[in-house]
């Protein structure tokens, strides 16, 4: 299985594909091709939180905004997973999230990009071209095939780390990891900070603290603890993004309320 | 085969794909994930028109604004269909269309939604999984296997009705189920009432009656049946919501004219 | 496998892949439902540039502004790829492509429509079951199987040609082939007149020459030698078409500078 993530929106994806099938029968299964464009650590936190739903497979990956430059071929090994993308850090938060759930480390690779037919595509040119030599290689070998593929070499990955929220007590520091096409803003602050909590304030303004969006009326705001465990701002029926004035990279204060 | 629909956009409905992966090897196929956002009435309309031309399949649907509530969780029985998902109304048009063409009832049960790891993704935690697992359970046995099913349970489904228009010999009152992609109006006035006719008003307006959108100039209106069998209400080479100022769950009369 | 391209956005493309998976259990491939709407050469362009990557496979693609007239049903066969799709112009230039990369030429076939159940969505009533019907039959008996089909009779098709630029020594003048989703204005200028120039004037505006993005600032305008061979106006980490005031179909004058 091979599955493919980009920024790509469309037709564009359509070229990866078949440049795939000419190499390889593999299922695919679209990650997302509207991941946040040329914003590597909001798509890096998008792969990191939909990558490990996956059984093994090889993942392919490209927001690429140094597409022609002399920014190297990545290629990871978490457990039984295989990812292929760009040398910018994208791939570097879900490939330590998957062999952490392996109980693994990540072996790191750079690939022989060999000689692109473009220097603007190399989403067709050199990454699924890539990803089909690899993914086949692994389903004859396994994954130990990646240690004497004749285009790899070891090597240490541009690094991509999502920042950490500051938590005490009564209050967190963080900030605004992404937000999802309903408008839901997903912050860096761990959703246990809500626990045994009513109401907060979200950079000064009194919100409810709901189990669910329907704990509020519709049009009304609400802090959660999201599906990827963290706080979220959202509106029930609405955008929060909104209706918080928020954005990825946006910095969030939240305190408890007495 | 397990088709998948839902209003989620992107990249949730891949976490979906993930979890059942992880279960099955079904063939996965989707519907729309950009279902009308929580609009259960105009999403059911979607699935009753778009599921019937598959063949048997189990088919996943989720526009669920109750996430996280007490809404229980639904799976039906249609033929040789199998359909999962939230217990709002959503599946109810769509099941009974599929019953109806394979000259059968529906059989509708409540799953046990077992213990989701979230509050608001029941798609990846709930619904994806139940779906893989049904599938399974109906590929090996048929689909008897859910009588017997052990997350199971004989249910009455929260009911969800298309309203019908009134039409009389010169004139129908009926309502607006769906805007398309396209801008086309589509109302809930069977197309039938067209017959015989070339000018009706629309909500007061002349308008022509064409078989095809090509019967009138690139930017004029025109009534036409369209592809549901119902009266749609359309610009050539345009916008009919624009032009007619029409949105879902609008009331809309249509006249003949002398 | 057959692939699928239309204009039809969302959940329409469902029905022809439901309408297929009746009659097939080919691989189903999304080339773009979001093809240029309605726009017959700008679709064509992206057809051509995007089925070329594919292995041999039966292409279904329907932008159809004229539905339900007296357009006839166009089936193309280019080496061992398969075409299905209206007879508008929309399949030529990719049928031509993917025929001079095999170095055969193409063969025209008008197809027998059947009785279509509507009049306004021939992709799921007449070109999906047509598609798969063909499909199977090359898989039957290769790309023979065309030539004695009881559906099909040999046809001169509508024609498409993509227009040429005219380049001289110092000038060139084109015109807009298509917008892509990056902003990125696409041109029909060969890429090599941009051989050993450094800058050129654009519609009168200087512009650098670069090889990739990464070469100027975000935010600055550039023209590179794009992914498809011809020059293309764009802004790093931004739209070329609003920087340089571009649309599908615009002309444009290039210019060598001193």
């Amino acid at each position: 299985m091979i599955t493919l993530a980009s920024d790509f929106g469309t037709p564009y994806p359509a070229a990866m594909k078949g440049a795939i099938l000419r190499r390889s029968d593999a299922r695919l299964v679209d990650v997302s091709h509207d991941l946040p464009r040329g914003s590597i650590r909001a798509s890096a936190f998008w792969l990191r939180e939909v990558l490990p739903t996956f059984p093994p497979a090889t993942h392919l990956a490209v927001v690429d905004p140094g597409v022609g430059t002399d920014r190297a071929v990545l290629v990871a090994r978490a457990g039984e997973h295989t990812l292929v993308g760009p040398d910018n850090g994208l791939l570097v938060p879900a490939a330590r999230r998957l062999a952490a759930e392996a109980d693994a480390g990540v072996d790191w690779f750079h690939a022989d990009p060999g000689d692109p037919a473009s220097t603007t595509f190399h989403g067709r040119d050199v990454f699924a071209p890539l990803a089909a030599e690899i993914h086949e290689a692994v389903a004859a070998r396994g994954v130990g095939a990646l240690d004497d593929h004749d285009r790899l070499t070891p090597a240490e990955p541009v690094d991509c780390r999502l920042p950490e929220a500051t938590v005490e007590n009564d209050g967190a520091e963080g900030f605004v990891l992404a937000v999802d096409d309903f408008g839901n803003v997903i912050t860096n602050v761990p959703g246990d900070f809500l626990d045994g909590r009513d109401v907060v304030r979200v950079n000064g303004e009194k919100v409810p603290v709901g189990a669910t969006f329907g704990s509020v009326d519709p049009g009304s705001p609400l802090v959660v603890v999201g599906s990827h465990g963290y706080v979220e701002c959202d509106v029930n029926d609405g955008r929060g993004d909104e209706w918080f004035g928020l954005s990825p990279g946006n910095t969030i204060e939240i305190d408890g309320v007495e």
